[in-house]
């Protein structure tokens, strides 16, 4: 299995605090160090032992890593590539955790030395949750983690970073830049945008409505909820950096939307049973895939919930 | 605890079945006896023991029962109406699950005996299954159940199918019809039709995309796509029957995404911050009012799924 001497992690959050917990578990490290922004996130990184060693900067926690990990939001990507690139080590394996890759490599690859290897990466993994403490060792277990090799890059260092993600429990796959953006706008940035959406929705209602919102949200509205309390700042800057494949995803889908709320308008049953029978097919598609169990309701026990009493 | 002598489930699929699991391990009725129109339904309904005897046609289904539930599509409710109301004894209880209310009312209520008491109802419960295998006796425990009391309902009647909700494990509220319907549009069925259409536009790239969409669905789209696998009839009747109040919903919602739209296309980041923040704190109440879990992904284990292997 793959290791490195010292992995750099810049940025503490939900990703980064996760990996360092994978790293320590599958032994991937001999030091793992870190750096964030925030007194109070460093503390915490060290307070519960995140990492051996936190540095007030990136310039300082990069010296003598063989790995950096860039794990803060994508438009922050281009000043942190600026203040470590004098500060890598020859040979140096860069990698990073973006959500977009077209953004991140203009953000980062014209800043840093020939000598470092730069391989944009995004692992298909998160919780609803953020912060240092919200890391845990398993969060990458037999989740995507697509990497998008450079022209240039040492094949070397791309087969070794392969090999140390495999080692966190993640699925590795190679994919072009470009192709990335639009598959991920498919799949995780338009439904988050729709999610956000109607959450918003829900919101202004519900100051009409006492709290019935919230209170019924059982019926489908809750899983939307999920999607929208992920992190502003992130999805900020996914929306802002991965804008063209966002739109033409968000213009299909009005497109299609329209349709079917004519179809409601006009009373065209037989349009809506043939459209919802079709999506049946995607989700068996999933489940075959192994990418979600099919334990009724995601295995929700609701005996294990507090009763919600009136 | 309410009990009743002969409970007459009529359409035995997730919610009769579950239904009929949770009323014999509550010792709730003396007696389950069923209808489904299909000959398999029913077949399989006695060889797994969901009822005690299983009959043809509704009208024997309801003879001697002393509660009737309507546990078919909304678009079927009105033939089983006509059909069983003379043979409805005197004092009976009708009860629906429909998840809209006042189709079914307008549907129902003019077809019924004067001596029958029609109490509307619908549970707050669900997965993507459906069929009478899918049921299980713990569905609707710490769910809300919503009826709809009639002008006219003996409030003792009332009073003995919330004792017998509530012996399910429901959470039982009342609430008008028309509100039913405008509450259920918001956290319900436009929610439903938005993860229809998003999975159905996903669907059309597909095709291009090589599988792509399926493989990397953890990122967001796969919640959706277990909304858009539910039942396709069941679906349908909603939308055509709750017409007004979902188009009302929707209205808001395009309006809602142009504007986020806009502000992609505008670059304007401090907008998208300041919604996604807000809707972060939807999340805090509904995880604070019992009806969902704090823990990460819903506590999806990602160790106990099959691995997907390329």
């Amino acid at each position: 299995m793959s290791h490195y001497n010292r992995v750099a992690l810049i940025g503490l959050g939900l990703i980064a605090s996760s990996m360092a917990h994978a790293i320590r578990a599958n032994g991937l490290a001999d030091e793992i160090v870190g750096h964030a922004r925030s007194t109070e996130t460093r503390a915490t990184a060290l307070e519960i032992g995140l990492v051996d060693r936190v540095f007030e900067t990136a310039a300082e926690a990069v010296q003598g890593a063989d790995l950096v990990v860039l794990c803060v939001p994508v438009g922050a990507m281009e000043a942190i590539a600026r203040e470590i690139a004098p500060h890598l080590a020859p040979g140096t394996t860069v990698t990073d955790v973006g959500s977009v890759k077209q953004a991140v490599v203009e953000a980062v690859a014209p800043h840093l030395p020939a000598h470092a290897q730069f391989i944009p990466g995004h692992p298909l993994a998160g919780t609803e949750h953020s912060g240092p403490r919200s890391g845990f060792a398993t969060l990458f277990v037999n989740r995507w983690w697509l990497i998008t090799p450079l022209e240039g890059n040492d094949p070397a260092a791309v087969t070794r970073l392969k090999d140390f993600l495999t080692g966190l429990g993640a699925n590795v796959d190679e994919m072009d830049v470009t192709r990335h953006d639009l598959v991920l706008a498919v799949v995780s940035h338009t439904p988050h945008l729709i999610a956000y959406t109607m959450v918003g929705v829900a919101d202004h209602l519900r100051r009409v409505t006492h709290e019935e919102v919230i209170k019924y949200s059982a019926s489908g509205f809750r899983d939307f909820t999920r999607i929208a309390a992920s992190d502003p700042t992130m999805w900020r800057d996914v929306f802002l950096t991965n804008k063209e494949a966002t739109l033409d995803i968000l213009g299909r889908f009005t497109e299609e939307l329209f349709m079917l709320q004519r179809a409601i308008r006009m009373g065209d049953g037989e349009k809506l049973f043939d459209y919802f029978t079709q999506t049946r097919a995607i989700r068996r598609g999933i489940i075959e895939a192994g990418q979600d169990t099919a334990a009724p309701d995601f295995g929700r026990s609701p005996t294990t919930t507090d009763p919600a009493k009136k």
